[in-house]
């Protein structure tokens, strides 16, 4: 998250609608790849210029031209020109910080969403910007980098699976749209496995490094609801169908990924209460304990220290102390600590402090 | 609530409408039971296989099918395919993650619940997924495991108890969301008499104990609002009587049930408002005793603190220490001693400490 | 509060509409009044059966029948036939844990409120379902136990003061609703008395039993909040004047209700905002003693640990320690002390902690 | 705000829409002042009698009729008889404890306002209730006491200032409100001295009276929030422009009251927060505070307690100990001592205790 | 924000639309400069009187009159008279203390913005009120001191870069609006910086100093919000296109902005969070430290204290001890006290606090 403006004001001046990469460059090469289908065939290739996908446009099969890396301009610039894309549109594609739109342009879909990855090895979780465009015969969509979330609907495609095969433009967009939803899932179990992980760990042994990491899984909530409550919105646009370009019978499935994000949405809620409902029994454990030491302290100071008065008076060296010439005077010194210390116990017992 | 998404990431990356179990196995076999009525008769039986009650479909009586164990996918398939049931639905009937909605396809209507049960020897709430179709003449229940909570309806239809016989299906299906709801109360009661407890025995005690069962009684409110809470949305969209297949006088029926569903959701935040009431109580009692336990300290310190100095240092040495060879001196030494005491016992007085 | 859910669960089985009672006994006998009224004359009655009542249902006069104790239940089913009140409402007015609600049956209104009383002696807010049933020409109202909340009305009818015996029966349904909203008042004042109490004691003398009170009284809110919240939109409902039963007339007196309703749910609110500031303010201040008697403490403990580790070290019984042969040893060391003490004071004074 | 509800109750048991007075006697005699103008000529007089302002009421000049003292019951129903004043509204304008809120009678808008004044000397802001009656061609203003923020408005009718003399009555009425909706800047300005002067104090002398005074602030908070909330929506109602009372040109002067008062609630707010962030500030300091006060006490304690200990085995007299023979013995612990103490110190700069 | 309320008690009195400038001067002269242009040419110069700009009003290209410093009241009159400007209007661009907002006047639309500045040297964000009038074919802008945040728009005009020569006037005041609304991601971004520095500096080192620079910047997040919010709904007004002035071409440029401002507003709750996120690890890592420094000091103080009191016990001076005399008492209380310390430590490992 840690360069969420950085290139935002690098760009500050220049005229709406100017191409701009917004965000690190995440692969070398972009990588063009088109899917070409109807329920009968379909062709797969990849793609040395992108002039080469020119011709899919007004095919009557479904087209599916999948970009990887989003840094060229130049290639976005003849894609954008070629199929008609609002120059806004393209603006909003190369911006990797935007939060999930639609926008509904007549001719077009646009839909931005997050992809999110959990990196383990970092414990970090890496977002990526995924854009569609749904047109009446193609989709095109965008990503940051190569990522095997697509390969399932690419595997469908391959061996008519499903209905994929059957189905129009939205469908495909609905698939893609589908399984990026579904990532989220992967998410949420990785972070569930940390929440249920912390729980035990932190009833035994409350220490301040399983602290930090709720604090970070709060972050990280904070981060993931950002990046998926405005899906909702997104998802429950399409499916309410307005645009002429999403068939009726892929509303139904719309609606599926809706009641999906929902889920999400809800577990995302449902975890942020359980992690300050865990922070709250820490807190309460770290400050009982704190009590238990300090109790501690206090038994042994409150026995000790008027017994160590005693023996202090005894030390003095006052020629005239009559108790020290008796001869049982050290005894009953001693005796007169025990008892002092009994009563003490009697009452931190009574007290019920032991 | 441990698994929640263990399954389904497994699922991943299969085309939708893939039927797959998601799920624990809670039952061993499935079992079928077939209730078929009209006000005149009744015929109740247990089918051996799913074949047998596909005649039912079409026949003008209504007729209840009640699937125990919803395992197996091939019993599942052929269900879907004889009644009609979109592949999604299916799809969601076998996913039991679901939370609870309502799906309006025109020829039925599809309505997935949460089924609680307080399972008194583990302190757990159970959650068991009872999805229902209603169709025109036919009502299909979906549940995980065995339970008796549709015991009772059952014995009204074999009784001709209250007017089931008289109604039709979707009065069928809203006796069984009934039952379902009303089986909430029994929770909260559980829940209450918990409450109830803790609350008596936290102003005497405040033991740790009571704290973690305070924070897993949240949890459990948690987990409740999250299975219940929808259920509003689904009742309220079931009784706005968009459909055909509710006939009008069953909407007075879904306008009591919820009723009743409001009446849940509104006792579950008043829990959490109470629960949050408890924990005040017992962070405040408890930080009184932390209190209590540093003015002890602080009384003993500060009283006995100067006093053992004094000692010490009639303690010392010195060759020279004209106060050594007072013959009051000792006595001096100790009448000092009592007045710095009295002066410090009147100053906590006074500060209100004692 | 206690026994919110008791009765509920033992009903469970039973199929809707079946009548059973749901709560306390609170009175002996069954008690009907009646009152008929025009214009023109009244008549008051005592019925000794319910039939007797029977008649007065349509006659062209407003005829008000009042019901203390519900728990007959052949009765209600009497009353609930002759007047043909659906079965699910007269399960609704037996079952005394409904929260307030209006169904409009569009031949007669059913409102539920609930009548709020505080028994000074036992510091309680005790709670009685009260439900009211608008006919044309007829209102029913249900109580649970003889309360004076109505008397007033009683007595406008029979001295003809005010509108009430010019007006029909809708008049009278809001006359009843409108003297349960302002008995409210007098609950809020009660509350009011306690919170300026406390606000003033706790300021002078935190003791842990005003933190109890606090901690009841927003209890109290809670409970008062849950009872009248649901109130706004009963009467809202009302107001609206869907029905043919409410004239056009008696709008501007429900609105005047609605506003008193408002009026109580914005003084709960307040209420609830106060008690926090209290609460806060009580929990400062314990939090302030708390550093002033640690203050005390390590002020004492800081001055004297070193004095008396001085004495400690001239109290050593070594053979050759130079100091102690001094002539003026000892009160050079008194000197020191008296030296380490008043820097100690001066260091407690610059950081202001004396 | 003390006496919130002490004559509501009184007046329990009256029928609706009796008159009586809910409130204190403000000022000793009931002023009237007539103003009637239009753009040519305008006449303002103090009546004797209320009778002598009834005339007025038909006349096409716009009529302001102001009341200050509205405890005579009998001029308030004179006043309600003969301009056709609901008796509902009436009671309205009686009783003091209303909150904000507009009714449209169609024949005249009656609107009631906060009127807040902060006295400096008690350092309570003084809450003042008034009532507008807007007819076709009169305004009757009600208040309980005499104030100056009128005196403008009269200013500017008496010199023709501005175009209120070229306007309507509902321009008149928007003036009042204006006035009242300017006055609360004020006030906001008051309680901005006193955050700004508590933000600055708390930071360098954090007393216990700076945290009462905030706490002060924050009740004042609530109490504002309660008087200007519901306000909003009156003027939005009346901008809305639904009574044909309002002329469209008055409109946009609405639409500017409108902003104006979103403002004020936007700055309780803000001061709500901004008061949260000075009390979160305030405790913390606090809290500093005693972490600082407990380092240097353990500092203290823990150098010499181990310290005071060795001095103390010194101390003992057992007849055979050959440290106390040895000649360098007493340096030799001396050294001893200042090593221990030099270690303890290198401890706690390493912890950064230091 | 020191002086938001200075100057508006000061205008109390004043009818509405008596225009007044409320704020301080920022700029010492007035400067105004017109652009004015059409795609083919276009003209700039800086005004030396303002009624130099009124020939430009009904031209047909576009006039674009900037007016930096809105402190001289004969000006703003001038132009407010010859624009056709409602003086309520007028009054809004003097009083700099407006909260964002839209009014459409049907030949005009007037829109209130705040433009933010980040001054590094003092860390405060300077506001400053930012009117925009958009007529058919002129836009007025208002400023209150002289910025560069208008240059890349100007140097768009001159060079004719982007489409803003071949757009008409509102596609202008879109532009202002955008640079405006970008303008608020720089000062996010330092914010950000701020945020970032801070999360780390207090991991390792939890100073005050960093705690009051949290509390600085949730204050600093508070104003902003308040800046921000009301601009969506300003924003989502022009975009819903109304106004005839508003051509549809430009619409979609205004959905941008608004994109623009969700993702602002949505990044100021972000940063809410996450400042109460590194606030409570603030907050548990300094009472982290204070139960480590307690644990130290309860350490070191239970084991020495019963140690002290053993040798005290031996300081004793009775003339009958016999310890005393044995030849291996002092060896065998010394290893006494060894044995006591080492139960004590293995006392501590147990309960984990070593």
């Amino acid at each position: 998250m840690q360069k969420i403006f950085k290139r935002r004001s690098e760009k500050g001046g220049l005229p709406p609608g100017t191409l701009a990469y917004v965000g690190e460059k995440k692969v070398e090469k972009v990588i063009i790849t088109v899917f070409d289908y109807d329920s009968e065939r379909y062709e797969e290739k990849e793609l040395k210029s992108i002039d080469e996908c020119f011709p899919y446009k007004d095919m009557p099969t479904v087209t599916w031209i999948n970009i990887v890396g989003i840094h060229q301009v130049e290639i976005m610039e003849k894609i954008g020109n070629h199929f008609g894309i609002h120059s806004l549109i393209m603006e909003d594609i190369l911006n990797t910080r935007q939060r999930p739109k639609m926008d509904d342009m007549d001719y077009y879909l646009f839909v931005v969403l997050k992809m999110l990855t959990y990196k383990e090895e970092d414990d970090v979780i890496d977002v990526e910007q995924t854009s569609i465009i749904l047109g009446q015969t193609f989709v095109i969509s965008f990503q940051e980098k190569e990522g095997d979330v697509f390969e399932p609907i690419r595997d469908r495609i391959r061996k008519n699976k499903g209905r994929i095969r059957k189905m129009g433009a939205d469908y495909l967009a609905y698939a893609l749209v589908d399984s990026v939803v579904d990532n989220y899932f992967t998410i949420l179990e990785k972070i569930w496995e940390r929440i249920e992980f912390l729980e035990e760990e932190l009833v035994e042994n409350p220490s301040t490094q399983a602290l930090q990491e709720i604090y970070g899984l709060k972050r990280k909530m904070i981060f993931l609801r950002k990046s998926i409550w405005p899906l909702r919105e997104v998802i429950s646009e399409l499916e309410r169908g307005e645009s002429s370009l999403i068939k009726e019978t892929t509303g139904i499935y719309l609606r599926d990924v809706y009641d999906h994000t929902i889920q999400v949405i809800d577990t995302v809620e449902t975890f942020r209460d359980m992690l300050s409902g865990i922070l709250d029994v820490y807190l309460s454990s770290i400050s009982n304990r704190m009590n238990e030491v300090m109790k501690v302290l206090t038994i042994i100071a409150t026995i000790f220290i008027p017994l160590t008065f005693l023996a202090g008076v005894y030390g003095m060296n006052f020629r005239y102390m009559p108790e020290l010439e008796w001869h049982q005077g050290y005894f009953g010194v001693l005796f007169l600590m025990v008892i002092v210390g009994i009563v003490m116990v009697f009452y931190f017992r009574k007290k019920k402090w032991l």
